[in-house]
C-alpha cells in the first residue's frame, strides 16, 4: 500500500501557467481565435497536464492489460473465456485493432497479463504480472481479496514507471478481458448508485437474454458482497476485475507523472472512476478519448465531468479509442507548434495591421 | 456549359457489391461484428464510393479554393478583405492549419485563386483560376453572372481531373474567402428555404451587431436577386461565391470519378447541397468530415442527409476537419486491411471454434 500511498501524494493539478501560454501562443496563430474548438482545448489541457508548452508527443504508450473473471460463469458474455488469451496473443503477433490504429498515431503498446484464466506462453513483449488465474464469480463472492486489488494496482503503477524512464510521454489505456463490461458494470453502479439496469449494455454483443443475464449477476454480485461506495479499494475488490485494478494504478501513475491519461471507453472509464476516488486530483490528467456505445458510460463520463473528443458508437476496447484520440492529440500539437503566426506570416489580423493584437 | 452536363451523366450511385464485400471482411477480423462503430461504416462506405475493396488512399488532395465577396462592403466580416490574399500566401508557404493538418493526415493541398481581390503573385503551387477580382455585392445585384459561375465550376472540375490524372484517389474541400460565411448562409437560406436568422452565425467571429449585419444583408440580397431555388445554378450565381462555385466543380468531379468526396464545414456543405440539387446522385460520394460551429451547417447536413464524422466545435474552415476527417480514413482502410481474422488468428469466434463464422 505504501507504493500506492506514496504516488498519491504526488498528484497536483494542471498547470495553470502553461496553460495560459498555450492559450496565448494559439490565438497569436494565423486563424480567429478559438476557431479550432476542442482541438485547441486538447492542445491546452496536454499543456496544463504536463506542466509544459508545448507538450512533448513523442513516446505514446497504450497499455492493454488483459484479465479473466469468474462472472462469465453465468453466462455474461457472447464469447468463451479462452479468447482472452488468444486475444493476448493476437496483441503480440500485431493483428487486433489496437495494434492497427496504435500503429496509425505511432504510439507503442504495453501487453500485459493481470490475471488471464488460460496460461499464456513466455514472450518477450508480455509482461507477465498475473496477480491469479482470473477473478472469482463475483456473484459468489468477492471477486478479489483487497491484497490482490493492490497487487494488481501496483502492478500498473509499475508498467507506467519503467516506461516512463524509457521516455513515454503520454498513457493510453486499454484492456482485453472477457466479461469485463459485466465487471465495470458493477463498478459503476456501485460507486455513482446507478441502476445495474441503467449502466449495463451488450458489451461484445449478448442478445437481451445475455443482456437480463448480466444484470441480474449484478444484482447478485453487488448483493452478496455489499461493497461500501466510500471505500474505492473495497469496491473494486469485490466487483472489479485485475485489468481494472491494473488500470488504475496506470492512471494513477500516469498523473502522478504528470503524463496525460488518455482514457479508452466504458472499462478504462470505470477504472478512472476509482482512481478518481482514490485521489481526486487524478482528475485533471485525465482526457476522455471517446463517448462509447455502452450505456453506462455516460454516466462514467459525467460523473468524471469529462466530455469525450470522439463519438463514433464504438465499443470495443483494448485502447481502440484511445490510439484514435492520441492521433488528435498529435494534430492539436501540430497546430499548436507548426502554424505561422499573424505576424510572422504578415497576415492582418482583425484589429487591422499585421500581427495587430 | 456541355463539360459540366457530361460529368453529371457519369455519376452513379455507390457500389452495393464493395459494400458487400467490405462489410463481410469487417466481420472477419478478430473484434465483435460492428464494434468499431463508424469507423467500420466509414470503410464501407469509401469501398461503395470508390467500388474497390479495400479502397485505396495512397494520394488524399484538399483543394484550398480562395475568393472575395463584394458583400464585405456591409460589413459583415472580423477581418478586412485583404486577408484572402494574405492567407493564400500563408497557404502556399506552408503555415496555416490546413497545411499543419493536411501534413498530419498525408494529404497534399491544392491552392488556387478562383476569384480573390487583391492581386497574387505568381507561384508554381498556386492555380490562378480567377474569374473576377472577387464578385459584386450580392445586396446591389447578382454576386457572379450564370456564366461566371459555370466557369468556376468548370475551373473546380479541371482541378480534380488534373490532379486525378496524377494519382489523386480522394478529394478532400477547403476554401478561403473573407465574408463566405455570408454567401453561404445566403446559398442555404435560398436553396432550403430557411430562415437568414436560422441559418447565420458568427463566422471568423463577428459580434452580434455583425451577426445582425449579417442577416440583414441576407435578406437584402434574397429580396433583391429573387433567386430560383429550383435552378441552382441561378441561385449560386446570384448569392454564391466564386470559390463555392469551385468547388461544386470540385465536388461533383470527385463524384464522377468515384472519388470520395471528404465535405469540410459549413461553405462546404453550402457548395455541396448546390451540386447535389445539380445531380441528386452525386450525394452518394460525399462524407461529411465533422459538424461545423456555424448554425446554418446542421440543416445542410440534414438537407444532405449526412451524418459527421466529428464534433469538435471547429468553425475555421480551408479544409481543416477534412483533413483531420482524411485521418479518420485512414485508421478506418488499416482496419479493414492489416487486422488479423479470427481464423488466422486462431482466436474463438463467438458461434465457437477457430475462425467459426
Amino acid at each position: 500500500m505504501s507504493a500506492l500511498t506514496k504516488l498519491r501524494s504526488r498528484i497536483g493539478p494542471p498547470d495553470a501557467g502553461a496553460e495560459v501560454e498555450a492559450r496565448r501562443r494559439l490565438d497569436q496563430l494565423t486563424k480567429p481565435p478559438a476557431s479550432l474548438g476542442r482541438l485547441e482545448e486538447l492542445a491546452v489541457r496536454l499543456a496544463g497536464i504536463t506542466g509544459a508548452c508545448p507538450p512533448p508527443l513523442r513516446d505514446p504508450v497504450i497499455f492493454t492489460l488483459a484479465g479473466d473473471h469468474g462472472v462469465v460463469a453465468q453466462g455474461v458474455s457472447a464469447y468463451p473465456q479462452i479468447v482472452t488469451a488468444q486475444m493476448v496473443e493476437n496483441f503480440l503477433r500485431g493483428g487486433a485493432a489496437v495494434n492497427v490504429l496504435a500503429r496509425q498515431a505511432k504510439a507503442r503498446i504495453v501487453v500485459a497479463d493481470l490475471g488471464v484464466a488460460t496460461p499464456l506462453p513466455l514472450h518477450p513483449d508480455l509482461k507477465a504480472l498475473r496477480v491469479a488465474p482470473g477473478t472469482e464469480d463475483m456473484t459468489r463472492g468477492p471477486a478479489m481479496t483487497r491484497d490482490q486489488a493492490i497487487e494488481a494496482i501496483e502492478a500498473g503503477i509499475g508498467l507506467v514507471e519503467a516506461e516512463r524512464a524509457r521516455g513515454a510521454d503520454l498513457v493510453g489505456t486499454g484492456e482485453m478481458g472477457i466479461g469485463n463490461t459485466t465487471a465495470a458494470s458493477a463498478l459503476v453502479a456501485a460507486l455513482t448508485g446507478a441502476s445495474p439496469e441503467s449502466v449495463t449494455g451488450p458489451g461484445t454483443g449478448v442478445d437481451a437474454a445475455g443482456r437480463r443475464r448480466k444484470v441480474e449477476a449484478i444484482r447478485r454480485a453487488l448483493a452478496r458482497n455489499a461493497p461500501d461506495p466510500a471505500d474505492p479499494l473495497d469496491t473494486l475488490a469485490k466487483v472489479g476485475g485485475f485489468e481494472i485494478a491494473g488500470l488504475v494504478g496506470v492512471i494513477l501513475a500516469g498523473a502522478a507523472h504528470r503524463l496525460p491519461v488518455v482514457l479508452d471507453g466504458f472499462i478504462a472509464g470505470a477504472a478512472a472512476l476509482v482512481a478518481v476516488r482514490l485521489e481526486p486530483a487524478a482528475r485533471g490528467a485525465l482526457v476522455a478519448a471517446h463517448r462509447s456505445a455502452e450505456p453506462g458510460h455516460g454516466r462514467v463520463l459525467d460523473a468524471l465531468g469529462l466530455e469525450p473528443y470522439l463519438d463514433l458508437g464504438m465499443r470495443l476496447g483494448e485502447g481502440t479509442g484511445a490510439a484514435l484520440c492520441i492521433g488528435l492529440a498529435r494534430a492539436a500539437l501540430a497546430v499548436l507548434t507548426e502554424m505561422a503566426t499573424f505576424k510572422s506570416a504578415g497576415v492582418t489580423d482583425r484589429a487591422g495591421g499585421p500581427g495587430a493584437p
